[in-house]
């Protein structure tokens, strides 16, 4: 194998590819990155079985060929050389050389064909989707999965294709969230994808209006941005009939500037957080929002305008929940929907139901 | 106690005083801040015995008077609260309530009778300095101080005035960094700062060219930087006397380019980590400085034009000690000096002595 490649290019690649290999693996193979170099295109993966990403950069190929080398070493010494065009070839058995300028690495490498091979995909295109918007619903999500992992399918974010609509939903027990966007596809399609993977697609999509192509098997989905593949394992199970908790009534309804609510909400939970319990309560009014909560250390009252329709209400809240979904919605204001002090609370957008957040109130015996 | 100042004000006044509270301490009044509202200025002051930091701001003061409270909880209410002023006035014997728009917090004070009284220092002011260039002294020192504590003085920064100069000096037997500035006094001085202290000095020191005049006790050092004052312990014991360790004579002087050799070292010591010895091996030659290192994942070599005056040479170090120097410089050459490959390297600047490095080598069977 010989190639020659540019710095900035082979890094870029070397750090998409990187994001699949968690380095705690008990296969030494998956701490490797895999090159092959062919066709004028020099192709890196990395993989932890559940998680393969594959991205190919334009080089000038010599000598065909395929290794796999340490993915840590091998991206930082990559990192670290100069910006220029930086030479790669094999020598002896199990070496390669990386020439850049005046310096000279020799880096022992590992047998391309222990490296596992890619799940078999047949691309049949399920649909496409802004690589911007997906990673909105995503990051919009991600936040509400199950931490602990005794009920796993909750560790993952459902992928539900339905109505022509995309929905992802995370939900932990507390709280849940949901969001949706419009896509040409009339499948019906359920599928729950880890969130530590979703983690890695998030960061890898663009913030621009690029498309990726999303398609499903039994037991895989790719993302398929070009140069560019995701292959992700499902997790196996039933994900919760999460349309049977969301509540289809309310008796009261608040419209509330988002901005303020976060920091009103923020500044209270100082408090909250020193007694260790996170808990603030709402008292909600005819034309205001009144927050407050206590600890050992001393008492805070917030108080904001807000617009209430319906019946006045009092409910606790661990604040947290609340921040989570007010850190994550972009909208100026926003809608507040409770039936009861001891009913989940729904965030959601005055206009259009692009997203809908659940979080369940905080039973108290004497509110 | 009852005073009115504006949020922003305030708050950067907080974050100085804060400095010195630990919230590691066993006297809960040391968790505290101190709040001092009298004639048109708050005081605040920090402290945790060792350190202490007495910031002043300037208020509306309705009711003179005093009170402690929880530094950190404090802290991050101030942050929090919208940009406007904040009223805060003592309710009942123990509470004092903040106040800001429509959030209102009451808060438990402690007694400020407890709080410790700062060392009585006679501002017989012995010199001034810039504080721009004293941030960088204690920066480009600091590094070397001992992170163990067998020798407890050396876990300090020695403040040496002779000569109309001011030295800073650190040594943790393995390395020693001197910075060195004009000053306007004829004192002579020697006094040991903690390092734990001087981080903290060096963050509230400013990046401009105002001064911060400076006494010294017996036992205290105290900088003055006119709303701030920070009254630092001294560590007791003497300094290593450490003209003695630093060569007069050399066989071999090096020119480099800073940034190059820097560079060359950091890339070689990817592979010295990987063996985590960071031993790194410098062969000097007429118009060369080729740098090895080898581990069990490879090898790699740096080569780089350097000009040589005096004897070639082979030399090993541990690379941290040399990336710590390096980066801490800003020229663009500087000049290494050597002995033998058993002895100190020296670097210093081409044409001044404002600083002065020592890095002793790694002594190899076979070099």
């Amino acid at each position: 194998m010989k190639f020659i490649c540019a710095k900035n290019k082979l890094q870029e690649a070397i750090s998409i590819a990187q994001k699949a290999v968690t380095g705690k693996s008990p296969m030494p193979i998956l701490q490797g990155i895999y090159l092959s170099a062919k066709n004028d295109q020099l192709t890196l993966i990395g993989s932890d079985i559940d998680l393969s990403i594959e991205t190919k950069v334009v080089a000038e190929i010599q000598e065909e060929g395929s290794i796999v080398v340490d993915s840590k070493l091998f991206g930082e010494i990559i990192r670290k050389l100069p910006n220029s065009s930086v030479e790669i070839h094999t020598v002896d058995n199990n070496s390669i050389e990386i020439i850049c300028e005046k310096s000279k690495f020799t880096l022992i490498h590992m047998d391309a064909d222990e490296f596992p091979n890619l799940p078999n995909i047949n691309e049949n295109m399920i649909f496409s989707i802004s690589q911007k918007i997906l990673k909105n619903m995503i990051k919009g999500t991600i936040f509400a999965i199950a931490q602990d992992e005794t009920r796993p399918i909750l560790t993952g974010v459902l992928f539900e294709v339905t109505d022509e609509k995309l929905n992802l939903v995370a939900l932990d027990g507390y709280r849940l969230a949901l969001r949706s966007n419009n896509i040409d596809n009339d499948n019906t399609i359920n599928a729950v994808i880890p969130g530590k993977t979703l983690n890695e697609v998030a960061k890898i999509l663009s913030e621009d209006e690029e498309s990726v192509k999303i398609t499903f098997t039994p037991n895989h989905i790719l993302f398929n941005l070009g140069q560019t593949k995701i292959i992700s394992r499902l997790l196996e199970g039933e994900f919760i009939r999460y349309n049977a908790i969301l509540p289809e009534e309310f008796n009261s309804q608040v419209i509330a500037k988002k901005a303020e609510l976060l920091n009103c909400i923020e500044r209270a939970s100082l408090m909250a957080k020193e007694g260790n319990t996170n808990l603030i309560k709402f008292d909600i009014k005819e034309e205001n929002l009144i927050i407050t909560s206590n600890s050992q250390l001393g008492t805070v009252v917030e108080e904001m305008n807000i617009i209430l329709q319906g019946e006045e209400l009092q409910i606790a809240f661990n604040s947290k929940y609340l921040i989570d979904v007010l850190k994550i919605i972009d909208d100026e204001e926003i809608i507040l929907e409770f039936s009861s002090s001891v009913s989940p609370c729904i965030i959601k957008n005055k206009e259009n139901s692009k997203y809908i957040y659940l979080v369940l109130p905080v039973r108290l015996l004497n509110v």
